[in-house]
């Protein structure tokens, strides 16, 4: 079996629990770039948001880039060192929302559930956009035209996994692998360079940064430390997607937690190395980027403006083109790195959230289709849904990465936050009841671990709300609020219904008789098969019922009823105002209250054609009428359909898109951010 | 029984052949509004449109003016003569599809009828732009913005129509009365001042017209009447409407047809002296009217352009405003008046678009659900379709009533030709068996009047065809093309499934057995109401059949199952990828397979809920399922319902549904225009 056949079981590993999984688990080298894409996408954009903080305060706020990425780093690692106590403690692969869940209930659950709802649909924005703005700096026709060119790939993102594309293990190893080794070669080679003292300059590097209005001369302490605060917060954009780890711990080999945990260090490890040579490279390399609104605040030498239509090329790209300058296929093959594992990690989003959504129906807190495996319908309303909403914001912001990130890391952080705070809960919870000493110290340890990194989380949580609260984190946050109300309110509704379902400890009362009609429209097969069928079922009384218009068709039928010795009664319905429903619904209420004790069994024939559109052709009544009489106590409606011949391609149509969405296909993807 | 009433139900009197009918028939003081808002509307935007034609050669071109009225006047009293005698031929008010369908045959009145479709559309994108371009001579805040106006009134319009207004003959008599008191008024009042020799002049009479390029200096014979016969087509749009009456006879007072002709010819004389009395009006009063996209030709007398921001007001609103120079409330009462009655000739549309679609699915060329009173659904949708369909030409040509009347006039000249056309078979046919000399005589003059009706649209329409053709009557012949071919479809769908559905001479086949399966997802309530209803048919085998996923979930039904003592076997299908659908229909068909001459039942509890929402979050399987089963042979369906404590909001609102949509609303309007 091929890597790609087992990687996509393996994603999905989690769920099917059957005895043949073993063979097909995973080692590290192929976990590694099957969880990594999204984390290590982040990598691309968030040393860009640094530098347009800082550049705020003009080029000499650039010193404290590479503090900045230290102390994101410092995060990181603290996040790795946490969420490797989740990967100990929870190893079905929960991830955040089952942690929550299970230590903070169910609301605290229903939260994580909102911030990672909204974070898929962050996912697929920040990371297209960012893409694009990438290929911008290799391709010009993209310049200019960001946002179309965004929607666009979301459109064919969309309909990819509205196809059903199959992600193989190489279309995640390859990118990621070739991300990594691009970035790190691209460092090592500007290392070497450096070393022998001839590290070129970005294209960047001779222009002069004006700080924006009120940071120009001294600025105040207060204000340098507010800016700092910021720069530190779109930094911590690097850390998106780290915990993705912990939701996929049972497609590891065993042992799997180990295994799991030494892949999250290693993630760790190579996003932190990343993350650092960018900034330092860029800083080193004399880079000036601003926010692309400002950049009349970039200045030739000279002091005056820069050229009409100069495009602001990425950190990366930057980098990648100064480096590689005597090598023009490097900086091609970074920069085609970079812009294809971003486009991964936005597609890891539509795998995604197909699968959250069938775990919080499994719940009650999502429509129960979404829950039952193949359900083609509730899998591509998840993908529309969040492609519209991508595109949404999209347009909203016009692809503007720096913009999208704003609304970005608040969701990552409220699962942050409560994951630590349910896994110290988890901790102290089996601390009460474990007497042995060694587990005890263990578990001290962790608790202790997670007790710091919530104090990190939460420390940056605070940071993050005070600096882009008003940038537009409030966004994200209402649309938290939005959905947790929805999703509770659903919650509510099933257990409401499901208490009202309860069976008491009353007999269940047998009707007395049946009263079966079987409706008429016109004397044809379907018609006879009705009265065939119903005929069959042996009711304690039969007939068949007409509405009649006028006398004359009414006239016809009875003629023919007679000629063709139909031994079932033909009752007639007079309605003067042309309905069809009311007569009926009608007179099903008055058999059922002259027999409340029995049971009215309307028997409707249907016939069954083949194209969508000659369904919108037919049985338009029987379907109001099926749907009017479900409102009618006692009464039970039976289709008694006629297949056409022309049905048979409705059949092969219905059997194939069956065949089409195997389960696996709904549950790829991870859950969780 | 107010005169509100009175109309409403005689519109749609038609229909309705009950003996309650007569006390209710119009008198011809209320046809006559009734039936013309439309024709008259017309006269709103007619003159306009000639002035604009003759604009292009100059104001020289002008003296034709009042000719080219003349001229469509004569073509008026044509149309209105033959139209008498449709009225005297088809009491029964079938209108032009009817006359095309029994004289010409079905292509013919499927021609009659999608002309007829393309009209309703263009009578709402025409009239409303008319009237957002009236009211912006009196209302500074239109102008400039009438497109979004424009979408705008039509959107309230088809709002209005959704939440189901019930216009009152008030609602006609009060705006035409008034539209015609207007501008007869209007006119008699200048008749007045010219006798006093004080006849001022509109507000454009000083401005000078430069010809269009290609006009300046002596103009060719050919040219010249080439340019007269634009004007003169463009001015046949005053003739819309003229055959409304043809539909609405059956809800004249007796004697109905001679009622209904003699008001027929009360409307074109009516239509004929408003018409020539604006132009007139205008030509004396020194009116300059361009085309708005050529208003660069008009100049002031010094040769110097106009204004910037200068906006040229309609002809009625010009002569208004002039002859009412000294009596501002007359101009505001016209230019009221021209607006409202053109939203009024709008609303008829609304109203006669699902009659024609009512009386094209009861012939098959439309979807069958049309056909059926009360359905909101349909309804609804029409009224969606129309008034997108309007509002797409409205912004495509920018609500610019001169662009618009392009494709206006073919359509009702189609349905002219084909009517007269149907008209001459109509007495050629009884003529062959009539006998009578005096019938004789009759017949004879009625076909000639026909004929030469038949010979003046024919020449108009040609007319109209080779001046109108490349200015946008291809987009309306386009139109009408599509919907002939989708009726002709439904039309053919319709035959071959009624062909095969035809029972022979065979005896029915009876089923030999039952075998009951009871479909159950968990033991509640709707399950165990199912189990008793299944019961009672006392089918030859009854067995519960359960999907199951898990040991675990299937054992604690089986042991529940157990302990409540049903005594109905429980078959557990074993379904290792979690779905439902799949092994149901595959168990359904072995059994049939099993037993080819028995039926399989297959009931589905379901539980029933109140709101729309609600709805979403249950029985999508059951709904999914039923749709699957419907393709498999010798199985029938029986949903049964489970009536939830909320259910009765949606029984309340389906009862509401049906309350609302009275038969008459849906009917109401008139069919053909």
């Amino acid at each position: 079996m091929g890597v790609g056949g087992v990687s996509k079981r393996i994603i999905l590993g989690r769920k099917l629990r059957s005895s043949q999984l073993g063979e097909t688990l995973l080692p590290k080298r192929i976990a590694l770039p099957v969880f990594a894409s999204d984390a290590l996408s982040s990598v691309a954009y968030a040393p860009d948001e640094v530098f347009i903080m800082l550049s705020v305060a003009g080029v000499s706020a650039y010193a404290y880039s590479w503090k900045i990425g230290l102390a994101v780093a410092v995060v990181m690692l603290t996040v790795v060192a946490s969420y490797r106590q989740n990967v100990h403690a929870y190893p079905s692969g929960g991830g955040d929302y089952e942690v929550a869940t299970v230590n903070l209930g169910q609301n605290a659950g229903v939260t994580v559930a909102s911030a990672l709802l909204v974070d898929y649909v962050l996912t697929v924005a920040v990371s297209v956009s960012s893409g694009v703005q990438n290929a911008g700096s290799a391709l010009s026709f993209v310049q200019g035209h960001e946002t179309e060119w965004a929607v666009l790939l979301v459109a064919l993102l969309a309909a990819l996994n509205l196809r059903g594309v199959r992600e193989s293990g190489a279309a995640f190893a390859i990118p990621t692998y070739g991300f990594m080794l691009g970035v790190l070669g691209m460092a090592a080679y500007a290392a070497y360079r450096a070393s022998m003292g001839e590290l070129p300059d970005v294209e960047s590097a001779h222009l002069h940064i004006d700080p924006a209005p009120g940071y120009s001369g001294e600025i105040s302490q207060a204000a340098l430390i507010f800016l700092l605060a910021r720069a530190f917060s779109s930094g911590c954009a690097a850390l998106t997607g780290v915990e993705a780890i912990s939701n996929g711990v049972p497609a590891f080999q065993k042992p799997k937690s180990k295994n799991a945990a030494t892949t999250l260090l290693l993630l760790g490890a190579i996003a932190i190395t990343m993350l650092l040579s960018i900034i330092l490279l860029a800083y080193k390399m004399g880079l000036k980027y601003v926010d692309p609104h400002d950049l009349d605040r970039l200045t030739l030498p000279d002091g005056s403006p820069l050229p009409e239509g100069y495009d602001q090329h990425t950190v990366i790209a930057q980098i990648a083109q100064a480096v590689f300058n005597e090598f023009t296929p490097g900086f091609y093959f970074v920069v085609a790195m970079t812009g294809i594992i971003l486009v991964l990690a936005a597609n890891t989003a539509f795998n995604g959230f197909p699968v959250l959504g069938s775990i919080l129906a499994r719940d009650g807190f999502a429509p129960r289709a979404l829950g039952s495996r193949g359900d083609r319908l509730a899998y591509s309303n998840g993908i529309l849904f969040l492609a519209a909403l991508a595109m949404v914001l999209i347009i909203a912001f016009q692809a503007e990465p720096t913009r999208l990130i704003q609304l970005y890391i608040v969701g990552v952080f409220v699962s942050f936050n409560l994951s630590q705070l349910g896994m110290i809960r988890h901790w102290t919870r089996h601390l009460k009841t474990e007497t042995n000493p060694a587990v005890r110290r263990k578990m001290m340890r962790s608790r202790l671990i997670n007790t710091f990194g919530l104090a990190m989380t939460a420390a940056v949580f605070v940071v993050v709300l005070l600096t882009k609260f008003l940038a537009g984190a409030w966004i994200a946050i209402l649309a938290m609020v939005v959905f947790f109300v929805i999703m509770k309110g659903i919650r509510r509704h099933y257990d409401r219904v499901e208490e009202e379902l309860v069976v008491g400890d009353e007999d269940p009362i047998m009707p007395t008789r049946v009263h079966a009609i079987v409706l008429v429209s016109k004397l044809h097969k379907p018609t006879m098969r009705a009265l065939a069928f119903a005929k069959a079922t042996r009711p304690n009384l039969l007939e068949a019922v007409y509405v009649g218009f006028d006398q004359e068709t009414t006239d016809r039928l009875l003629e023919e009823w007679d000629e063709r010795h139909i031994d079932i009664p033909l009752k007639v319905l007079y309605s003067p105002y042309r309905e069809i429903i009311r007569p009926i619904v009608q007179y099903a209420v008055e058999i059922r209250q002259a027999n409340p004790r029995g049971v009215v069994a309307v028997y409707i024939p249907e016939y069954v054609v083949g194209r969508w559109w000659e369904q919108l052709l037919h049985n338009q009544t029987a379907l109001r009428l099926k749907g009017r009489l479900l409102f009618t106590p006692g009464v039970m409606v039976t289709s008694v359909p006629y297949q056409l011949r022309g049905s048979e391609i409705g059949k092969e149509h219905a059997d194939w898109e069956l065949e089409r969405i195997r389960p696996g296909d709904v549950r790829r993807g991870r859950i969780g951010r």
